[in-house]
């Protein structure tokens, strides 16, 4: 078993810092975690309450009825040593440190976080942090960071060196009905790094992808190993920031890495077989695209759209990051002809302008294009016109209360329809659109499970991370045979 | 008058195309029409129906009690010119062509066009298209493009080769709290060109900032000659797409535009003093910068987080986008000492970390931010946990009733004070979150005219698209003094 497996999975959680003061940051971390129906032990140690949340409240560590897989300590800095020793005495052997105050102040800060670590190896304990905000494993109903999970359990395994980019996602993912399997912030490394937490999501059954938020990485060799040796079977995206000097000073602030050049790191995650994202949206983009979708055979796309704009501008963002336009077969275009009305264009973009049937447009039209052996992959524009279908029902003599459930089981007929055209073909399908991921559509397409992005640009740069990892998966597959 | 205000603004409409048939487009249009409560004479013309859509229709343009304003024409291209003809002969002096199969087509479709051009000139008929969307102006009440209008009359006037982007942003522009103050789609621009709706736009009372979509320009000097005009008063915003082989094509199909390389637009977007958008999302976030803050003096700006990682990625998109991290003088680093904790940093991020009253966050520390004359802007980092500030007031004993109250009081508070500011100082201020514009907090501050982007780049390249459009001014009033 993994080290990490008892910080992500405890199964009793001693937990320091939480109170009755509704202000205090531990009181919000044992919050979220009674909030998500943990379902372990959870012991509260306060030198004076009786009950912190409606939980009995212990005096001291030493008074706990069992050994506890895992401490977690939101508590002034200048205590956390000595509550290290005690845990250790009482023979705990994992732990989260959220206390802030160490390397990252400068001063005596480092001389702070060499006692903590001195203390924990003597016990044996392997710890996160310090100046992290713990871990959010939902399939587990374990989350310590300070804000309560929303969303679904999801496939994004992600190790970040901010936990702000763990626990003030859960919103942002649950938008796209994503989420994490796991998520760890590791401070500053002081015990637990980067490189531990990729060989833990690696084998964690739940993590489909790897998501890394990186301000420095401090085992380069054994970084680039570990990565290479899980590429392979689990694509890793990472988005590193410290490539400009003030991108690198506020990291040393933060976390006290010391960032290099741009050009060093991108160097590094080429070797590696990692996906460089240039952005907290670009990174999650391209973790959902390679959770959510087979791999392409190669970088030749066919775009469908029913308008010539957002058509043209996905095809000009799929020029500029490497994917090309798919030439239509003979075969094709004489399938399709009858379904494209004179004003639509059987060029890629594929514009039907206006669908005579509009639900083809999510069934017969894809089949063929995803069928098209000149092509690896498609993308489509999504136009949810909700009101408009309303307006349209109500003038065709439509009761107005019949008209919530028909859209309803129209829109998801259509999902259901696309999912299933991507098992199919085997090929890799993303949707853009411009409307808000609150519209039923678009709902029913996340629900399904197709991935849709924000913007032509944005699903045009997470097709192309798809042929991305598939290139450097075939290197590292190269490199071993000649090696 | 400008021209075109009879086309932006008409009294009365002649309407050719609609019909009862809900799958239509141009009953589609009227619908859309209708359903924003127009306030002027609708006149459909249908050879065979008594009404449509409700309303008396004519068999014929002659019929008409009166001349209107405005032909809207929605019909086969074959029958177009004839139309045309007619409405020429009732002296109608205005028309949209919404019909395509004209010179995009290729084939006999340039000779299509060309005729319409010759009967509208032969009776003095200014015309936007073919092939165009019509016209959205939420302060008339007046829009033909097929989807019904959403959201509320704005500040950006906006001429598009794509109706899609007019028609198909409404529930998009709505997200942000944002919107057109006309939309204006051009078409196949046999007549009405992008630069005659950039005339009209300068002179619209309604519109403080000018969009332009553009597959290409067909009036080179013009356009430069006038967009200079312009700028001083009014920034102009500009996202071309058909710099990369595949979208210049695609722009083909799509308008019959004849594209060119990125270089050559760089270059003409310079000279005009117009601001290059890369991207749909980024034409609109610059618009909306542009009209919602006043210019600043520099591009030196403050980050406020309470969050390391958002923090540190916003410094490095700043750098990123040539913006220099101002140095907090020795006066505000004093003001500042006693509400920053020792965890948090007074360097530039200015990372709170964790503030003692959460109400400081908005009122006092970014006053004294704005304050600071070493800097001329403020990004804001907003992190607004609706969930757990429930979780908080409820572990507080406040009665669940009285939460949904107090909690828009508080966020509605915060949003004016933050508004205040803004004015207070004269400098721009623009936040960035993570979270749903579904989510309380982020709807008053849109609300009360803060700009919030969805990601820590978005602010940054919004704040430096402020920056640019000062530059493009200043150059074009020193060539103006030297010329």
């Amino acid at each position: 078993m993994n080290f990490l497996y008892p910080i992500v999975n405890p199964k009793s959680v001693a937990f320091f810092g939480a109170s009755n003061r509704f202000s205090a940051m531990g009181t919000n971390q044992l919050n979220s975690l009674l909030d998500l129906g943990f379902e372990g032990n959870i012991y509260p140690i306060h030198p004076k309450e009786e009950r912190v949340l409606a939980l009995k409240a212990y005096k001291k560590v030493q008074d706990l009825p069992e050994v506890p897989d895992l401490a977690v300590m939101v508590l002034p800095t200048q205590i956390v040593p000595g509550v290290m020793e005690e845990c250790g005495q009482k023979g705990i052997k994992h732990a989260i440190v959220v206390s802030g105050g160490f390397k990252e102040v400068g001063g005596d800060g480092a001389a702070h976080e060499k006692k903590l670590l001195d203390i924990a190896a003597r016990y044996g304990i392997r710890f996160l942090g310090p100046n992290c905000l713990g871990v959010a494993n939902p399939h587990h109903k374990f989350n310590v960071t300070f804000l309560p999970f929303e969303g679904r359990p999801g496939f994004i395994g992600f190790a970040s060196q901010s936990g702000s980019f763990i626990t003030q996602m859960f919103g942002y993912l649950r938008r796209y009905n994503i989420g994490f399997s796991a998520g760890i912030s590791v401070g500053n490394e002081a015990d637990v790094d980067i490189v531990d937490c990729m060989e833990y999501l690696a084998a964690c059954p739940h993590t489909r992808v790897i998501g890394l938020y990186i301000e420095t990485i401090r085992r380069g060799r054994e970084f680039i190993d570990v990565a290479r040796s899980i590429v392979p079977s689990k694509p890793i995206v990472a988005f590193y920031v410290g490539g400009s000097e003030a991108g690198k000073q506020a990291g040393f602030s933060h976390t006290a890495a010391l960032a290099g050049p741009d050009e060093l790191y991108d160097g590094v995650f080429r070797q590696s077989g990692i996906i460089r994202a240039h952005s907290i949206p670009e990174l999650f983009d391209f973790c959902w695209v390679l959770g959510a979708c087979p791999q392409p055979a190669g970088n030749r796309v066919i775009i469908q759209t029913h308008s010539g704009g957002p058509g043209a501008v996905a095809a000009d963002a799929c020029s500029r990051t490497g994917l090309v336009l798919a030439k239509l077969s003979q075969q094709t275009r004489e399938k399709l002809s009858p379904l494209v009305p004179p004003t639509g264009s059987m060029n890629n973009p594929v514009d039907l302008t206006f669908s005579k049937n509009p639900l083809d447009f999510f069934s017969v039209i894809s089949d063929m294009l995803l069928e098209e052996s000149n092509s690896d992959g498609l993308l489509a524009y999504f136009l949810a016109p909700g009101k408009s279908i309303r307006l349209t029902m109500e003038g065709m003599g439509i009761a107005p209360d019949q008209i919530p459930q028909l859209t309803e089981k129209l829109f998801d007929d259509q999902g259901k329809s696309l999912a299933g055209l991507i098992s199919k073909h085997q090929k890799p399908l993303v949707g853009f659109t411009f409307h808000s991921y609150e519209e039923l559509f678009v709902r029913k397409l996340l629900h399904h499970g197709v991935p849709v992005f924000p913007s032509p640009e944005r699903a045009a740069r997470a097709m192309a991370a798809l042929v991305c990892h598939s290139r450097l998966v075939d290197k590292i597959k190269s490199d071993t045979e000649k090696g």
